[in-house]
C-alpha cells in the first residue's frame, strides 16, 4: 500500500547527501550580553593592551628602585611621601628619586617610579615612608598589555562563547560580536490522525497528540538551530504545498514528519518532485526506509531550503534526526558535538539482527555496580508510537552484522546531549505505592511490565530492582530491598449495584469483567483463587475462565481494570483498593499479596539503590495508600 | 588598607552558610515550547492511555482470529472484504466472522476484529480476501495503553525536559508544566575604575573594562539561573545602597564584585550591616578571602534577598563562583551538576602550596599522548585581571597539603560545563604568522611566553609544540613539525624621519627604544648583533646597551614596541617587517630569523598536532606576511 522505492540509498550515502545540503551558515551581530553558548562567526584580535597601563599589583608605595638598595629590616631607607593614587585616578604627582608615592592596588604607576613596595614592608611617620627592603625595577608591577597584548590574538572563528570567553571580550572592551547565525528549520507535522497537545481527542477516530513536533523542535534547539513550527496540516496536497513552500521561504532546512498514512508521504513526495528536487528516496536503514532528501524551491524563486522527511513515529524520528539530522545542524550552526553526546557501554543482553539494513536500535542505559554502563534494546514494537522516555540514545548495528552478543562493547549516541540516563532501573510488578516513593529519588526508570517478566530481567541482570508481586515459581538470586502488602479484588461501580460478593458471582453472571495481563502478579493471584473456586466445583481453570466474560482480553496500567469499570466498558475489573478508592470506585476484596523489591547483588551499593532501600523504610508507611501494609515487611 | 577579617570562615563553613541561603526555587508554568531544558517542578502521572484505542501495528487486514485457523499458503481462508478504514478516521463497519476490513496502521481496530493480518500474506479477489496464514487474538494490535497506562507514572518532579520528555508529554496531550523558576541573579558591578565593554577607556586613570559583570551573568545562566545586570555603581555609599535594595526587591541572590578598592569593599559591607545580616565575612580560602555572605533587606519590608559578594580580580571571581556560588544556583534551580562540569586529569609538573588555605588554583588542560588530560597551573600572579581564555577551571587544594607532584591525579572543576578544553597547546614565541596559522584549527590555546620559557616548557612535557626563535642553546628532545624564516630589525615611523640605519644609530643616538623580553627570540636575536657592534667597539654589551634608552624596559606582545612607535611613545621598536608593515610604519632590517615548530614526541600523533603540521605545509605559505620565507623549511 505504500510507495515502495526501488532501491535504498547507503546509510553513508544519506549522511553524505544530507552533509552536502545547504543549511545556511551565516552570521549575525548580537551584544555580549546576548553571546553566551553562540559561535563566534570570525576570529577576534586584540585591539588594546589589558591592561592598558602599567598597574600596581600590590597596595604599597611606588618608588625607584635604584632608591631601596640596600634597605633592610634594621636598615630602612626613609622616602618623601609625594602623595597618593588609588584606581580609578590619574596619579597628580611624579616619583622623584627620594620620594615615593602611596598607591593601590590597580592603579596607574605613577611617572618617575619603576616598582613598588608593599605596604607590610614600610612603616610611615609624618610625612616620611621608611622602606624595610629593596625592591628590583618591575617589581610588584603588572606592565601593559601584560594580560593580553595588543595585537595578539585573542579568540579564533569557531570558539564556543562561554562565560571565560565573554570575560576575554569584556576585558577588551568589546561590547557586540559577530556571531554564526542559528539555521532556521522549519517543521512541518502531516497526517489527518494527528492533534496538537492540548486539544480534545477524538480515539474513536483514532486520533493521537503530535509528538514529533516538540520533540524535533527541542531535538533541533539542542543542536543550535531555531526551530520555526507550522501550523499542522492533513493530507491535502494543495495545504501541504502552501505550507511546504511557505517554509522554505523563510527556513534554511524544512524537516517534516509526522503521518503514518500512504497519502501524506505520496503528497509530500509530489510536491518535491515537482517544486522542488528530490536527492533520494529511501534509506537502507531500520527505522528510516520511508527518508526522503531534498530541496524544495522558495516561492521567491531565488533561493530553495533543504528539505529532510523523518519516519512517522516519534521513536523513529527521534532516532533518525539524532543520526542522520542533527549533526547537519550543528555543522551548519558550527558547533562541535557534545562529548556528553555519546556514551561507551556493553550490551546487558544479546541482540539479534537481522542481516541486510543498517539498524539505528533505540536503547536505555544502567549503570552496573561498577558504574559502567550496560545498555539494553528498547523496543515496544514497530507500532509504538512514545517509548520515547524509556530509551536514552541509539545504538548502529552495521548491516552485515547478525547479533550483538550480551558483553559486546557498543556506542551509545544519546538522543541529546542533555539526557540523563536513570538512577535507578526498576521492572516489575505495576505497583501504585512503589510508583509514588519513586519521587523519593531523581531520575529513576520504571518499567512495569509485570512480576514475570521483571524476574526474567533480573535474571538477566539486568534492572537493579525487581517488582514482584503474587506468588512467583521462579527461583532469581536477588536480595531484599523492602517489601509490604497490598490488598486485591474486584473493582466494581460506586455501590456496587450488580452486588458482586466473590469470585464466583464473576463466574456465574454475564458481567463484563476486565483482566490484568498474564506477566501481572495480580493475575496470578486471581488464577490461584480461581483454581480453589474450580477444584470446589470439580473443573479445570480453564473451563472455569472460559465462563468468566472478557476474562482473555489484558489491559495495559495497574488501574486500566478499573478505568474500564469506571468509564462503563466493563462492570468488574482485577486490581487494588487503593485504585478503587483512588477512582471512588466500589471493591469487592479477595485478599492480600506481598509485593517485594528484589535488589540486583551487584547493585545493592549504588546510591539509588539505597535510597530507594531507605525510602521503603522510612516513607513507604507514610504514603498510606488504602489496603497497603507495612507491619510484616518493614 | 582593606579591612582585615578577625576569623576566617572555613571553606566546608562557606559551602554550607551558602547552602542555606533561601534563593527562591519556586515554580511557573509554561508552554511545552518554552519547556525544553527546564526542570518539572511536579510529578506528572497519565491521565490518558497512549494510544487511547487500539491500533492497527501493520496495514493489512483486520479479522476474526478463529476465522484463520488452519489457513496458509496453499490453503488460505477466504473473507469477505467489508470495508476499510484509514489512520485518522472512526471504523464506519464492523467484522463480522467470514468478513474482514482492510486497515491502515494506526488506524482503529474496528468492532468485532480481535487481530490483523498484514497485506503481505493477503490476495485480494473482487469483494473477497484470501488470507495465507493464521493469527492469533491480539497479534499486529497495539491495545489501548500499551505505550502508557492511564495513571501511571510518567515523569518525577526534578526531571530535567529533553527533547524525549517533552515528546512523552505530548504524547500525554499536556501542552504547558509547571517548571521550577529560575532563581533570579542580581549582578551588580562596583569600583570607580570600571568601565563597561563599549564604552571608552581613559588609561591614564586607570580604567579598565568591567570583565566581570558579563561574564557572571553567563555563569548564573550556565547554572540555571537568570541574570539581572544593574547599572554600574561606584564607590558612593547611597548609590551602593540603593542599588542593592533594589536588586534585593527584584532577586532572589544578589552578587556584587568588581572593585579591588578598599572603599567599596567597605561601603558594600556597611550596608549589608546595616540593612541586612551580615552570616560570614571573610574566607580561609585563596582567591576568596574577602568574600561576604549574607542577606539584605528588600525595600518592601517583607522580603530578603541572599547577598554574595566576590573577589575582584576576574580569574578570583570566576573561580569562587564555580566553586560555592554555581552550586547554590543549580540547587535553587533543581538542576543536578552535568557530568561535563569535572574532569579527572594529572598534574603536569609540580606545584607547590603555602599550608593554611584551601586554595583554588586556576589550571588549564591539555590531552597527552594517550588522550588523558594533562593539568598546569595557569597563574599570571595576583595582579590578573583576566588570564580567563588560558585557564579551564579550577583545583582544589586543601589548606593540608603542601604540594601536588607532577603525576598526581587531580579533579578539575570546569568553569563552566560548556567549556572546550583546547585541542592544541602551543607555547613559545609570539609569532604573527604561527597566530595566523592557528585559524586552521579548532579550539587551539597559545601562549605566547617566549622561546626561552616555551623550551621549558618543553622539557617539562606540557605543550604540544613550542614555537622558537633566534638562537637557543637549551637542547631538548623534540620533533620537527615545521617552520619559516621571519625579517626582524628595527620599527621606526612612517618615512623613519631619524634616519635610523643600523643598530649602531640605535647606540648613538638620544632615540627612545623599546625592547622585548629577555624571554623573546627577538630580544636573543638583538643581543647577538649587538655582541658584534659592542665587540667592534672594544666594549661589553652591557656597556653598549646601557648607551641604549629604554633598553632594559620591556613590552608584552610581538607588536607592542611597533604599537609605542605608532603612538609616539617611543622613536624605535624591536620588532618584525611583518608588523611594521601591518602597523603602516617603517622599518630598518637587521636579518632574518628561522621560527620552528617543535612538537612534543609523544604528542606527534594527536590530530590537532598532525592539522598543525599539515598546515604549515599546505596554508602557511599563502598567509604571504612581509618578511616570512618559507622556501628553506617546508
Amino acid at each position: 500500500m505504500k510507495r515502495e522505492f526501488r532501491t535504498l540509498a547507503e546509510p553513508d550515502t544519506v549522511a553524505e547527501t544530507i552533509a552536502d545540503l545547504d543549511l545556511g551558515g551565516g552570521s549575525e551581530t548580537v551584544s555580549l550580553q546576548d553571546a553566551h553558548g553562540r559561535v563566534l562567526a570570525e576570529r577576534v584580535a586584540a585591539a588594546i593592551d589589558v591592561p592598558g597601563f602599567d598597574r600596581a599589583a600590590m597596595d604599597g608605595y611606588a618608588v625607584q628602585a635604584s632608591d631601596t638598595v640596600g634597605a633592610g629590616e634594621r636598615d630602612p631607607v626613609v622616602l618623601e611621601h609625594a602623595g597618593e593614587v588609588h584606581a580609578g585616578e590619574e596619579p597628580a604627582v611624579a616619583v622623584d628619586s627620594g620620594s615615593c608615592v602611596e598607591i593601590s592596588t590597580g592603579a596607574v604607576i605613577p611617572d618617575g617610579a619603576d616598582s613598588v613596595v608593599v605596604v607590610e614592608r614600610t612603616t610611615t611617620a609624618d610625612d616620611h615612608v621608611e622602606i624595610h627592603t629593596a625592591v628590583a625595577p618591575g617589581e610588584n608591577i603588572m606592565f601593559a598589555g601584560t594580560d593580553i597584548a595588543a595585537g595578539s590574538r585573542a579568540l579564533g572563528a569557531g570558539t564556543r562563547l562561554t562565560p571565560r570567553e565573554i570575560g576575554l571580550l569584556s576585558a577588551l572592551g568589546i561590547e557586540s560580536v559577530p556571531v554564526r547565525s542559528f539555521p532556521r528549520v522549519g517543521i512541518i507535522s502531516t497526517g489527518d490522525e494527528l492533534v496538537p497537545p492540548g486539544e480534545d481527542l477524538n480515539s474513536a477516530r483514532g486520533e493521537i497528540y503530535d509528538v514529533n513536533t516538540t520533540t524535533i523542535a527541542a531535538g533541533v534547539e539542542s543542536a543550535g538551530g531555531e526551530a520555526v513550527v507550522y501550523p499542522h496540516v492533513g493530507d491535502d496536497f494543495e495545504a501541504m504545498e502552501r505550507v511546504l513552500r511557505e517554509a522554505a521561504d523563510d527556513c534554511d532546512l524544512v524537516l517534516s514528519s509526522g503521518s503514518t498514512s500512504a497519502s501524506a508521504v505520496d503528497v509530500i513526495y509530489r510536491v518535491i518532485e515537482e517544486r522542488g528536487e528530490l536527492l533520494l528516496h529511501g534509506a537502507a536503514i531500520k527505522p528510516g526506509k520511508p527518508m526522503l532528501v531534498g530541496r524544495i524551491d522558495a516561492t521567491a524563486a531565488t533561493d530553495s531550503s533543504a528539505y529532510i522527511g523523518l519516519p512517522g513515529y516519534p521513536v523513529s524520528a527521534m532516532t533518525v534526526f539524532r543520526i542522520f539530522v542533527a549533526p547537519a545542524i550543528r555543522q551548519a550552526a558550527g558547533r562541535s558535538e557534545p562529548a556528553t553526546a555519546t556514551v561507551s557501554g556493553t550490551m546487558a543482553v544479546e541482540q539479534r539482527h537481522d542481516v541486510g539494513r543498517r539498524r539505528l536500535l533505540s536503547v536505555g542505559l544502567v549503570a552496573d555496580g561498577d558504574g559502567e554502563w550496560l545498555v539494553y534494546p528498547v523496543d515496544k514494537g514497530s507500532g509504538a508510537t512514545t517509548s520515547l522516555a524509556d530509551a536514552d540514545g541509539v545504538v548502529q548495528i552495521e548491516a552485515t552484522t547478525d547479533y550483538l552478543s550480551a558483553g559486546e562493547a557498543v556506542e551509545v549516541s544519546l538522543f541529546s546531549p542533555d539526557v540523563q540516563p536513570p538512577a535507578l532501573l526498576a521492572v516489575g510488578e505495576d505497583d501504585p505505592l512503589f510508583s509514588t516513593l519513586l519521587d523519593e529519588l531523581s531520575t529513576p526508570r520504571y518499567l512495569p511490565i509485570g512480576t514475570r517478566d521483571g524476574l526474567r530481567r533480573l535474571r538477566d541482570g539486568v534492572p537493579d530492582v525487581a517488582v514482584v508481586a503474587g506468588p512467583t515459581t521462579r527461583d532469581v538470586a536477588a536480595a531484599d530491598v523492602g517489601g509490604w502488602s497490598r490488598e486485591w479484588g474486584l473493582v466494581v461501580p460506586e455501590g456496587n449495584p450488580a452486588g458482586v460478593d466473590s469470585l464466583a458471582t464473576l463466574v456465574d453472571s454475564e458481567l463484563r469483567f476486565s483482566n490484568r495481563h498474564r506477566q501481572s502478579g495480580l493475575r496470578t493471584s486471581l488464577e490461584t483463587a480461581l483454581e480453589v473456586v474450580a477444584d470446589s466445583r470439580g473443573i479445570s481453570l480453564t473451563d472455569l475462565t472460559e465462563e468468566i466474560n472478557g476474562f482473555g482480553e489484558t489491559t495495559a496500567g495497574v488501574e486500566s481494570p478499573a478505568r474500564r469499570v469506571a468509564d462503563g466498558r466493563a462492570d468488574v475489573g482485577l486490581g487494588l483498593r487503593a485504585t478503587a478508592e483512588k477512582l471512588g470506585l466500589g471493591f469487592v476484596s479477595c485478599g492480600e499479596q506481598r509485593v517485594r523489591l528484589l535488589g540486583n547483588p551487584d547493585r545493592l551499593d549504588k546510591p539509588a539503590v539505597e535510597t530507594l532501600a531507605t525510602a521503603v523504610d522510612t516513607v513507604a508507611d507514610r504514603l498510606s495508600l488504602a489496603g497497603y501494609q507495612f507491619e510484616m515487611d518493614s
